[in-house]
């Protein structure tokens, strides 16, 4: 039954001032969180940190123990805040050397080679590069860290690039049902479905609609079959309790 | 010069699988990294976190000591999803105690007070209650560490009602430059500057508009004064690269 143990999990590294700063609206969480569980790994964490050498390896190297793997957005550009590269290499104790591969795709964009441009083209040593089908600036895999652009589009280019190798976890499902019943009012059943599937993930999720207040409660794991059965209790306990309710979408 | 030691800072742990999953955006990070920078809380770090007691328990126990405030959304509603108040608890090692001007609010509000609705109003003892305008559930705040609530405008209206009390700090400045440059050849400049003032946070950020490449310069920091010089000494340095170049508004 335990679905949890055997699922491989993430942690994302949300890297840049201005998404602390509020300048910028993070979107690469919410796409993360979607995609890995698409290919069956679970996003259990999620930290944004600034531009800071310190804080940014002091988060690596917990993680990187921590978690099956590791994503990293952000911080690989030419400019002096772009500092990732350089932080994967010393929580790695690895020198940050040049791909020559890196350099070629950068040369091939047309703009001239300076040194804020090479720098892109600087990895740990023995890294592997991550496709960049957007514009020429690769990112990067050691070990268990992967390293990828801040801005969406290009963060999503690279995930898609290297999705295919990941994807050998069972597919984490989520069914949910909206009932037009108080969360208060919910909860004690909730909690022993909950207790009876400790493996499955209950989630209630206050919402207001047209005035009347309502709950989305959301089923999520591994096991269709389960999600079902657990799913199927939840709707038979709020019609017990006069909920109207209506299914949502399966995914 | 330097602004950055005496500045308080934050760090703000979102507490919700939901977060995790993609199923819900994140809309209180933004939120708060702008509405502390105004009032002089610099906010270094946000977790998202699971609804895990070990995981909240040991994030709330490194920050509450790294950090001058922790502020933490979600998880203090009545389902069993709801444990933010029980893992403040233990790491504070005290006891959760029903609150007795809680339990009052609650019961004003209408509804059965029943065991999942008391639970709201449990708080760890010698917690201070956060007032929350917008519904009777209030929010609490034990020494450093302030719990609000998920929902955003719920979070909001409860930072609202507390932050009259914690802007003691000076606010920090942002002031920002657009250049029609590609970020690779405002890289040497940008740090020459950025190493001469280490107190100012200079960041770039490259867009595209119209068919142009361009970077936002960003300048944040205390004072005004070197903020404006820092502007200064870019536009001059961007000019001279030959960039066309649009001042942003003030904040």
């Amino acid at each position: 039954m335990s679905d949890r143990i055997e699922t491989p999990n993430a942690c994302l590294l949300i890297i840049g001032n201005e998404i602390l700063s509020g300048k910028t609206q993070d979107a690469n969480l919410k796409f993360l969180g979607t995609s890995l569980a698409a290919i069956g790994i679970r996003l259990e964490e999620a930290r944004v940190l600034r531009d800071d050498e310190d804080a940014i390896i002091a988060s690596l190297n917990e993680c990187r123990t921590k978690f099956t793997y590791v994503f990293t957005t952000g911080g690989i550009g030419p400019t002096h805040d772009d500092i990732t590269a350089e932080c994967v290499a010393k929580a790695f104790e690895r020198t940050l050397v040049l791909d020559e591969q890196a350099a070629a795709r950068l040369k091939r964009s047309g703009h001239e080679l300076n040194a804020a441009r090479l720098k892109m083209a600087h990895v740990p040593e023995g890294a592997d590069l991550i496709d960049n089908p957007l514009s020429s600036a690769p990112g990067f895999r050691v070990e268990n860290v992967f390293v990828l652009a801040g801005i969406p589009s290009v963060a999503r280019a690279m995930f898609s690039s290297l999705s295919a190798d990941l994807g050998d976890g069972t597919p984490i499902h989520t069914r949910a049902v909206d009932v037009f019943l108080k969360e208060g009012d919910v909860a004690a059943p909730l909690q022993r479905i909950a207790l009876k599937y400790p493996d499955i993930d209950i989630g209630s999720y206050p919402f207001s609609r047209d005035g009347r207040y309502g709950a989305n409660l959301v089923v999520r794991g591994t096991r269709p079959d389960l999600i079902d059965a657990v799913l199927g209790e939840i709707i038979a306990a709020m019609t017990e309790l006069g909920g109207e309710s209506s299914i949502g979408a399966r995914s």
